[in-house]
């Protein structure tokens, strides 16, 4: 009774299906606290009290008809230029509200921006490992996903590979920093070895290649790490963000796209962009939620809550003989598998009430990914199964 | 830059985009108070007190991790068996929490169980007067939109037509009632008629049509007018639901799917609708606001406002002498045009400050539509332009 078209989205969903189950089973038997769950990337920091204080605020301030209110489907004005003001102070950019559509989360704003972009049959590149619902979204728009192979040294992109595999059909390269789900942080070596490479491509195929910026998770660095500005460095990018993990409202569906000044035909994308994001049912970002992201452009939840987490995990792992790159964003770790079919070794972690991902789910198969947006105790308690699951293999 | 695909969206948008500059234009010329715009369906009527009263006590007492985190693609179950057991009480229907998938407003439940039952090329019919954006969202899967012409004696559908423009190639049908633009209730006789012709062309051509119900005006509805409700009288229909109207929160886009029990494979739908909701972008629909939902599903605006907007201005323009078709539902008036082009009728309305929708937007040329969820001063104090717009053709 379904289209053609749904049903292998169907049939991929059964395995992450049966994970969620999983947890709940083993938690329903076990108890929470026994059951060690880094299978979700589903943040467990609070907002910050500002989204409370604002809320609050706005209804009982604001007049509801505005308030809860349509509004031009790139979003309300103000908000965009808080928005466009705040990016300008800390990364020196030059956007103005026009730049931005407010998106129901960065998944809608990428959704918004490749109907606007994408052709059918045409080629968008991605570096693996990477979020599996790029696909999704790509083949949404009858678009073909590319995908270089993983650098599995340090996970950065493969560049030779990658110059490679761009043809007069691709349309679009979406990298995601800092990265899900390894943690990497892309240098600004590689973002300006993957300008390079897009310009010379641009110029060899006269035609233009967006480099979409996918970046839920900008805001979540550690020891210092900088995440270069992508916009800065190619001129036919697209950035797409989310409030859902640097606010913790990852279901209050809220994000939006920047179309800057730079990009080729620039009015003419925005414009569209603005029609996608109706056409396709989202018609605008949530509005009250809207107001709460203008007065809290600049709030932060408790990244220090995660660096602790990071490194306790880390340490722990690492101890225990497993080896991983150590994440300098994000909330993931990407452990080795100790043995070669990573879903054997996710199946020897559950004995133990560990639930991890196996990496075929990331288009990386022998790793497996643990979200560490988990509570501090959980990790401390987990330390002892991660231990007798390591004798099994050292 | 754009896509094909966009390309005829973004040439079709400048009509509606004109209209508005010309509502700015104007306002900021004559003031607000002398101008009498309405081309917007955005309600006026402030959402109800319980809306504001359940977001401070969630914000305040809910644990903001749940509050504003992700849960089921589908949404919060306690909140999707609330709406069941509202629906159930009221209807007579036997929902549960299952047979619901909260959604970002109905346009994005539309475009939901489009994307899980349409393939490319299938038709979905519709009955003219419609809302455009049917268009856009059957052709946003590659569907074809056959119109079905108006009767515009009653604005009830011509069935005779519908009848005959069934093939098998029909995957769906959608009906709006109470209706945009026309304010019509589709009678239970009318209702009754078209899951006939329905069941029968099913077996005809042995395939599934569905019946897609657009409803966001569902209670919106005066002098007692009964809206019946589309699953009783055809197994394969479902529902979308919005709370933009009912609620006055176009803004918060939250509305819902019914999948009922009857559909047939009702259980494959449901999975592959909620999967749908996940990779257009949608993810779920907003958090916050599907919880004040669950607190205030019996909630209502104050129709009243409406009602007497309506009185008001059908009798206004009665006396005047046009001719239109009383409203039993929604909030538009849908009035003949004195000449056969109503784009010139508008045009010489705008003389008179007052804006309103040209019926070709409507797909019902010679019409023009009124949308009255505007204040009652503005209204009454419209009036005098009327009669002056009206001296030119009467």
């Amino acid at each position: 009774m379904i289209s053609e078209k749904m049903k292998p989205f169907v049939q991929n969903n059964s395995a992450i299906r049966a994970m969620f189950e999983e947890g709940n089973k083993l938690r329903a038997k076990y108890g929470a606290d026994k059951v060690f769950d880094f299978s979700l990337g589903n943040p467990n920091v609070p907002a910050p009290e500002c989204v409370k204080e604002a809320i609050i605020d706005l209804v009982t301030n604001e007049d509801p008809v505005l308030l809860h209110g349509y509004m031009s489907n790139a979003g309300f004005e103000d908000v965009r230029e808080s928005i466009a003001q705040s990016l300008n102070r800390r990364f020196g950019t030059k956007f103005a509200a026009k730049n931005l559509i407010m998106t129901v989360g960065a998944a809608s704003g990428l959704n918004v921006i490749l109907k606007t972009i994408l052709n059918p049959g045409e080629e968008v590149i991605v570096f693996a490992p990477y979020f599996l619902e790029y696909g999704s979204y790509v083949r949404n728009y009858d678009g073909v996903l590319v995908e270089v192979t993983p650098d599995t040294t340090t996970f950065q992109p493969n560049l030779k590979e990658f110059e490679e595999k761009i043809t007069a059909k691709t349309r679009a390269v979406i990298v995601n920093t800092p990265h899900n789900p390894t943690g990497v942080v892309y240098s600004e070596e590689t973002i300006k070895s993957i300008a390079a490479i897009m310009e010379k491509k641009q110029k060899e195929f006269d035609n233009v290649i967006y480099l979409i910026s996918d970046e839920p998770y900008r805001e979540l660095v550690y020891d210092g790490a900088v995440v270069p500005y992508l916009t800065k460095y190619y001129d036919n990018t697209v950035v797409g963000y989310s409030y859902s993990k640097s606010l913790s409202l990852p279901g209050e569906r809220i994000g939006y796209l920047v179309i800057p000044d730079e990009v080729d035909n620039s009015a003419e994308v925005i414009g569209a962009a603005a029609i996608a994001n109706r056409i396709n049912g989202s018609v605008n970002a949530p509005s009250l939620i809207q107001k709460v992201i203008g007065r809290c452009v600049d709030a932060e939840v408790d990244i220090a809550y995660y660096d602790r987490n990071r490194k306790t995990l880390y340490e722990g792992l690492t101890e225990c003989g497993f080896t991983c790159v150590k994440p300098e964003g994000a909330f993931y770790l990407f452990v080795k598998s100790p043995v070669e079919n990573e879903k054997e070794f996710c199946e020897a972690a559950k004995k133990y009430n560990i639930l991890m991902v196996p990496g075929s789910s990331f288009a990386c198969p022998g790793y497996v990914r643990l979200a560490y947006c988990v509570s501090y105790e959980n990790i401390v308690n987990s330390m002892a199964s991660f231990k007798e699951l390591a004798k099994e293999y050292f």
